[in-house]
């Protein structure tokens, strides 16, 4: 019996009903499941912290080559519900467009490598191995998704020889973005404290907030780099400065600021760390405070330069859609920060302006068009 | 039948015990009028906004000099009651030192110069007038207490030749310091306004916390001036910067600060507002954002020069206490400052170390020798 290939509007939207917001599995990753599993994929669900994830691969473990899809099938909460026109778990299609949370981020990308994947291995069962890395803790902290997979393939001997990230990479049209790399992210929560005293005499008090707003200033019109070969200058935006004092004839002990800064490959979170220190240093000397500084890191910069597997990507799309797509650092963060030290690792999914909004949406069409990338990149990386 | 002397340190513990939390009357402006009327006085309740007030004169009206004292019966509220060791309006008694709020700040004063007048005008009744404007707001907004009762004094013919605020004066020991003048105060509240936008992409959106970071750095570390010959150098202190943008990924669009300026006779509320709108100004242009401040001003700066009524004073001062007065213009503000416009002014009265404190209190000899100094004034300004 001929394999008939798998319909990966279809499985959107059946992933779209299911309700999985953060940190809900939901029955998107049972489902799943079940389809890989009926392939051939051995599956293995890899749950930590009250997070599910997916692992599932098809061939030898021991294979020399192996190519990896990884993907999210949690969703970002629904929002204002009275303000969606259709259910956001409805699935509903009207005109070509499937509407519901998760529709473009990314329910769509991971049906996409899905059927490309089960309907590649059906029909042209390749010499080598394929990976899902599929998480459900991609939209929340991210510490047990994502992560949590690669640490239990590390245990357990599994490897990608490359992996593409699915999510929406495309500003506006379909084809037109590869991202290489994701600059890193870290939010510094900085606090100065002073002496608490009455602003008729400023002299026995010593107030933190002078030394705050030279601190922010100094670090605001800081130069961090002018970019670099394939990224944007860092940037960095102070996000919040507060005092909550009531009183306008007391001077506050205190005063807190937090700082978040996206930098590129010319730095990484402990020499910004250790530079932010510094200015603290400085500005307690100066003015008889004390600092204090606290820094999350989400994520290190990290690029995949410019080479076979971006080459690959790119031909794939350039011949589906008759696009050139740009390799790109721009946005936010992805799971590719974590992909990185395992891997090489490039992203491509579609549009993603509906992302994260009310009535997010996608292109019944571009779902098929992105399967038929994916399936591509397959054909090509197996050839 | 002679008189016989009023008790000043009675009549203060009497005052204590009507709780006069402003703007509560709270019995101590009832209490006065009837001791005042009984000897003589022609009493006047001058009540606006809700606040009252008492007007009391000795003598005659279009008398050619008069002598006026003011002072203030509210009280700021008790705070943390449980802290208190005795009920903060009991008047408790214990070892020479009597216990509750208002004890120094300033029903002590009052209490002082009410039966230094009353013992006066009945002992040796001088050719002039006194008056005893004595107001129920002052700890407030004070914008019914002092203000309406010289509107009043205004409008019916009322005049003072010389007013003394018995306002405490001495930081440690009794007689040891005059108020000439006080600093001026006001409270600028400013707004930075940019536009929000994603901290991943902070040239897309106008962050208004750079502005406000460097226009606080410049307007603290401004100085105003050195000071002049009777006033130490103005301060600005900058009490508060809020923000209140709980996340960490987003540029906010507004962000707010308060200073307190204490200014000398250098300058006045117009110049500075004047100054720190070309402050603003500036950071507007430099970071393209706009600005708005508000400013309240509490009171212009004031100074009545060192001559006749200061010298009546530390003479005073000096023969009932053998210490020579510093004529000082340091400190918060006070009635003082409406009272200049009608006529010269000075500051004197007992050490003020626990005033708006738990457990406020006040040595009963002090409330004597107080009440000793008001009267020497009294005999020596008529003369
Ligand atoms: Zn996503
Ligand atoms: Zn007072």
């Amino acid at each position: 019996m001929p394999h008939s290939p798998l319909d990966a509007a279809q499985l959107t939207a059946d992933l779209i009903k299911c309700p999985s917001v953060t940190p809900e599995e939901g029955g998107a990753l049972q489902l799943l499941e079940k389809v890989l599993d009926g392939a051939g994929f051995a599956c293995t669900r890899v749950d930590r912290g009250g997070v599910s994830n997916l692992f599932a691969r098809w061939g030898d473990k021991a294979a020399a080559r192996s190519f990896g899809f990884n993907g999210h099938t949690d969703v970002v909460p629904v929002g204002d519900e009275a303000a969606w026109s259709v259910p956001p778990f409805g699935a509903v299609e009207n005109g070509g467009v499937l509407y519901g949370r998760g529709a473009t981020d990314m329910k769509s990308g991971v049906a996409a490598f899905v059927a490309a994947a089960v309907d590649f291995v059906a029909e042209t069962p390749p010499e080598g191995a394929l990976i899902l890395a599929i998480t459900g803790d991609e939209e929340g902290d991210a510490v047990d998704g994502t992560t949590a997979l690669l640490d239990w393939m590390d245990a357990n001997g599994e490897r990608m020889s490359a992996c593409l990230v699915g999510e929406p990479t495309c500003p506006e049209r379909m084809g037109e973005m590869i991202k290489i790399g994701r600059r890193g992210s870290l939010v510094a929560r900085i606090t100065i404290t002073g002496v608490q005293g009455h602003s008729a005499y400023p002299h026995r008090a010593c107030n933190p907030l002078p030394a705050m707003a030279r601190l922010m200033d100094r670090m605001a019109s800081h130069t961090l780099d002018e970019g670099t070969e394939h990224f944007d200058p860092s940037t960095l935006a102070v996000v919040t400065i507060d005092t909550g004092n009531p009183a306008t004839n007391v001077i506050p002990a205190e005063c807190r600021a937090t700082v978040n800064i996206r930098f590129n490959d010319a730095h990484d979170s402990a020499s910004l760390t250790q530079w932010m220190q510094a200015e603290i240093d400085r500005v307690a000397e100066e003015f008889g405070v004390s600092g204090a500084m606290q820094v999350k890191v989400s994520g290190e910069s990290f690029l995949t330069p410019p080479g076979p597997l971006s080459d690959l990507v790119a031909g794939a799309v350039k011949a589906e859609t008759g696009v050139s797509p740009v390799l790109s650092t721009t946005g936010g963060t992805s799971d590719a920060r974590f992909v990185k030290d395992h891997c090489p690792v490039v992203e491509f999914g579609l549009v993603g302006q509906t992302m994260h909004q009310v009535d997010e949406r996608v292109e019944v069409a571009q779902i098929h068009q992105l399967k038929a990338i994916y399936a591509r990149i397959l054909r090509d990386y197996f050839a």
